[in-house]
């Protein structure tokens, strides 16, 4: 592998000195872009796209040559493992995943696949290998997968939800059917961002994105405790150098004393959060990733560069922050824009680690 | 006006001894209640049903004859103000709420009615006046409002939104536009809810849906300053007896201290919130109003139960909690499963008050 000219984003995450904030955003590779229209156009479907590992670069590339991005993240989506499962992944226009099978009984649960991330989801590993290949050290890749809790919403549900009856129906009514699947979705889950490793990821986002539809126990119980049990089995190092893991849940700012002791070395905070406070109630244990407002993007240049140096001054000086959106970028927005966010931190950002 | 039988609620608000915790549901109105759905039909649309006192006060009345209730909330909707302002409100089925016209220029604002509530709202206040004579005595009344802010982001974006994109847009490029409109709303809302004490409300309760959709600094600045304008306007009492205000910003567990400042003797928490660690850190200036998880109820009765003991339990002795869900009830609950709530409620609450 070609040595890593940019590894701003992984010293930040592991709170090493950086000469400035790193910075990505959450869907970068996406529908805000034309070129990204285009490839998708090409593609066929969105999992036609994800499934070919030709485009599947070609779209994770897209957005670096356009910004100055510190990481790329590989083009995929949260639910190829319940697909792999046998679940029957598909995408209606404008409805979000849906799932031709769902999972609400012991049978069902009995029923899945069982799988192999390197063989059964193999065009994942022939993506990564890919684009590793053709970032050629640019900056680090980073490999992800949903949290155990997010997967099981979409596999009990059938697909998005409004209100989770079913899932927090058996997870209020039948916990050990629960547990039982959150198990599986855990130990598949690690051996997916395993293998993401072992194809080249040098470090690893959980997104947990429904975590936030949870009580305060119920979060623990559900969400975060499966979380940890993923990060207790992955890979800590590849090519001698550490593999940070991001864990990222949605609406989880209540609960980031906990989610910072769950084994990640950085937590994604979305905007909803202060992040100066965040910083305090943390203190040393994890870095912190984020966290503007993705809407932000919608407004001009000048307010975008002022919330910028808002959110670095609260971070404050020092190491250990990775600068992204709180959320993924919302389709819609002006490329230019980004343009003026991606600047912003690459200018604003360096007095913040003067003594770096 | 006929002496009130049950002051439970009122008490618990303004945390003076009661012998155990009142309960109410949000939405307890509604559609789960086939009596419900059979007056709706009677009435033509939603917006019918609203502005029909007679059948207004027939749906606001159906849950206490199941339950026992310890407050009735008026039947209306969070967005009657704007459509009295002029933007032409209307449903579509299964969309939401939807604005024939929106704000987003000085002249779109300047285009707004001038109302004043007695008379542009009377439907209300007729709904108020008759719910009261109905009411009997029986059990509080609640009147409400859609909070300024969350009012704003309908006006905004013409409906409901998912990412906001118009009102956020607006708040952050141009900012005296939005204070414009925000304080224009709060002066409508605070008339509005005036009104509905001068009618008969005995308690009301600003709901502020979308203020969790905002930043830290987004939320103090845009929401809550402006429900602090509101609650500063109304009535202390009427009647001889204070008019006690709940303010519920869903997503707003976060913001726990701030929104205790805000003049409200009341705040509503959503079911993400631990309601132990929000007692501690609201400490003696609100009473709190939580938090049951609405998707609890599509559990069975014994862990209804369970989870009803488990927030009683957490919010600890003494008085100050209104029992609620953590939002309004959902669609597609089984009547019989609120039953188990509320008698949860009232059976296992009175040793929390065994000094009262």
């Amino acid at each position: 592998m070609s040595e890593l000219k940019n590894d701003r984003f992984l010293r930040a995450l592991l709170r090493q000195p950086v000469d400035r904030t790193p910075v990505w955003m959450m869907r970068q590779a996406g529908r805000y872009l034309p070129e990204y229209r285009a490839t998708r156009e090409q593609a066929g479907s969105f999992l036609d796209l994800c499934k070919n590992a030709e485009l599947a670069c070609e779209v994770t590339l897209q957005p670096l040559r356009r910004y100055p991005m510190d990481a790329a993240i590989l083009f995929s989506d949260i639910l190829t493992v319940p697909d792999a499962l046998g679940l029957g992944l598909y995408f209606e226009e404008g409805e979000g995943p849906r799932f031709k099978k769902t999972v609400r009984s012991e049978e069902d649960l009995a029923g899945l696949n069982s799988i192999k991330a390197e063989d059964d989801l193999g065009y994942v590993m022939n993506a990564v290998r890919t684009i590793r290949r053709e970032l050629n050290g640019q900056v680090p890749l980073i490999g992800f997968s949903g949290s155990p809790w997010t997967l099981a919403t979409y596999m009990v549900e059938g697909g998005s939800s409004k209100d989770f009856a079913n899932v927090k129906g058996m997870a209020y009514d039948r916990p050990e059917l629960m547990h039982a699947l959150l198990s599986l979705l855990a130990d598949a889950v690690a051996d997916y961002l395993t293998a993401q490793v072992e194809a080249g990821a040098q470090a690893l986002q959980v997104f947990d994105t429904w975590g936030g539809s949870l009580s305060a126990t119920g979060y623990k119980e559900y969400s975060l405790k499966y979380m940890q049990r993923v990060i207790s089995r992955l890979p800590a190092e590849a090519d001698g150098r550490k593999v940070p893991v991001i864990v990222f849940t949605k609406g989880g700012g209540q609960w980031l004393e906990a989610i910072a002791e769950c084994g990640a070395q950085a937590v994604g905070l979305d905007w909803t959060t202060d992040i100066h406070s965040a910083r305090q109630r943390v203190g040393e244990k994890v870095a912190l990733q984020g966290n503007m407002d993705p809407a932000m993007l919608f407004a001009s240049p000048e307010r975008i560069r002022s919330e910028v140096e808002a959110i670095l001054a609260g971070f404050g000086h020092g190491s250990g922050h990775v600068f992204n959106l709180g959320h993924g970028i919302t389709p819609g927005v002006d490329p230019d824009h980004v343009t003026a966010f991606v600047d912003a931190v690459q200018e604003l950002s360096p007095q913040y680690h003067a003594d770096a």
